[in-house]
């Protein structure tokens, strides 16, 4: 019999989940408004939505032998808890659990980013290079890494908390209290804000950072002014991740990277500009090295999906990636 | 019978030796100042070295085991060639074959880097912590990592190079070409060169890096206005460090890092800075994660001894760390 599994990603806006089979072939996808008023709420939303992708599947009584589920928070893994999600109003809570009695199949809980970055790794590696991280630039900035073939998670499960790496002295505030941190440069709503006080405006109503990198494409100077200032913040950010890793690719996912080549030009502009000063430069930062992420690749769901497979397949970890 | 392991440290200016026994007792050290003019002149100065901490040690006679020597360079490990190693003239050299034939014992080759950091993981890690920074601040400026208990040489074998994150847009001029690098602020070099340039004078002529923070620890302005500088620069690449790596502990070694608490105190006062702004810094920032290397221990000559015992010992791996 056929197994399936479903990939969800819990973001602060969004619930999107992936249902695969064992081939890891897509059979459905699908994404739903984030709702998480209570812990209550929310297990509800994710066992409706996995009903409904099984449902867009037709594969509603099929067996659905595990689920995966990323979350924007502290994880206790074993135990399937969600320690703190600040934005989902979850702390302490038995998550894999009450959704395990909801729709009747074994859950695994990760940290967003790690579920990510192993999505990531596995589609998107085409090198199979073994030093890999997946930066994702969004409403947050942070990094997902797989080093010498294994998730790094550090001491205390903190790695990759790039967005607050500080890169100016006394710089713009950040919502975490610093100053200067890379995240209040060149998140999506930090990049916004710039356009906003120099003037700019959306098409519909308040700029958005899609907005901007709109207009920095057609030309618009104040709006290029600020995507080049974004992407050297970016460049270098990156480059410090190259040099102190030395990962061999990196792929770039979330909300702003959307504006595709009006996002990554200024970025690779900054690298030339290193590149063309220092011999060590321009062997470490190849260009080909930065990767987006295709518009309708989900990171997140294809690694949760991904770990579900690993974790309650029958082949178990064997027919891993 | 005793087994008996060196471990050898080549550097631009000194080339530094120690031998151990099987249990890792301390039997002798020693070193001289670097001779590399060619490859066969690094080679006998290596060999009478070996000699002579073997003759202080009352041991010429006795079994050496292996040895392991750490390189500033880029270093073939199975083939235990020199690929290139710029500031000792060595390019293509089989250091490895060639010692041996000199000392009659076998030889393991590795990055200088790579060795410092076992040998800081073993003796300078009471707490075991699993995910560990080596960093030395010397002429240069690099980082060793161990993560997850396994040492991280990267995609290309260039994980570390911290000195060449860019940390000020279009900053002072580095060794390396570019511009702004942390090593232009904060090396021997740079702050000896700062100190020169704002009219500090040294107790025997040129100022240098120990003179500067001698100045700086007694209270002379000028020169605390320098360490202040530098504090709050290595502070913040630490703080990356720590950020993107969520390492438990980071030991700062290398010639600077004598200055000891003059040394430390401006960096520990960024990361106060830091910590009373962010939460997450707080959280992340524990001044106990940073240590200074004890005057009297040598990372790189123990690294390479541990590397050589594992290597070449009766008990091989297992009785490693």
């Amino acid at each position: 019999m056929t197994e399936y599994f479903a990939g969800i990603d819990i973001g602060g806006t969004a619930v999107k989940a992936i249902l695969v089979d064992g081939d890891l072939n897509r059979c459905a996808a699908g994404e739903q408004p984030t709702a998480a008023e209570t812990p209550k709420h929310l297990v509800a939303l994710v066992k409706n939505l996995v009903h409904r992708v099984q449902g867009d599947a037709g594969l509603s009584g099929a067996n659905l032998a595990g689920i995966g589920v990323g979350i924007p928070g502290q994880i206790d893994i074993p135990g399937g808890v969600v320690r703190h999600a600040v934005n989902l109003n979850l702390h302490g809570f038995p998550l894999a659990a009450a959704l395990t009695e909801q729709v009747n199949a074994p859950v695994t809980l990760d940290n967003d980013v790690i579920m990510a970055v192993q999505g990531a790794y596995r589609f998107l590696n085409p090198d199979r290079v073994s030093n890999f991280g997946h930066v994702n630039i969004g409403t947050g900035v942070s990094a997902g890494l797989i080093l010498d073939g294994h998730v790094h998670r550090g001491q205390h499960g903190m790695a990759g908390e790039i967005g607050h790496m500080v890169i100016i002295d006394d710089g713009r505030p950040c919502q975490c209290g610093n100053r200067g941190c890379l995240e209040a440069y060149i998140s999506g709503p930090a990049v916004a804000a710039a356009g906003r006080e120099s003037g700019l405006k959306g098409d519909y109503g308040t700029l958005t950072a899609a907005d901007l990198y709109r207009l920095a494409a057609e030309g618009h100077v104040n709006a290029r002014t600020i995507t080049t200032a974004a992407g050297r913040h970016l460049g270098r950010a990156l480059q410090n991740l190259v040099m102190a890793y030395d990962v061999g690719r990196i792929v770039l996912g979330g909300g702003v990277t959307r504006a595709g080549h009006a996002f990554l030009q200024p970025v690779l502009e900054e690298w030339q500009h290193q590149a063309e000063r220092s011999p060590l430069a321009a062997a470490m930062l190849d260009p080909d090295l930065l990767v987006l992420t295709p518009p309708d690749f989900n990171a997140g769901t294809w690694g949760a999906a991904l770990v579900a497979r690993q974790m309650f397949g029958r082949d178990g970890q064997t027919s891993a990636g």
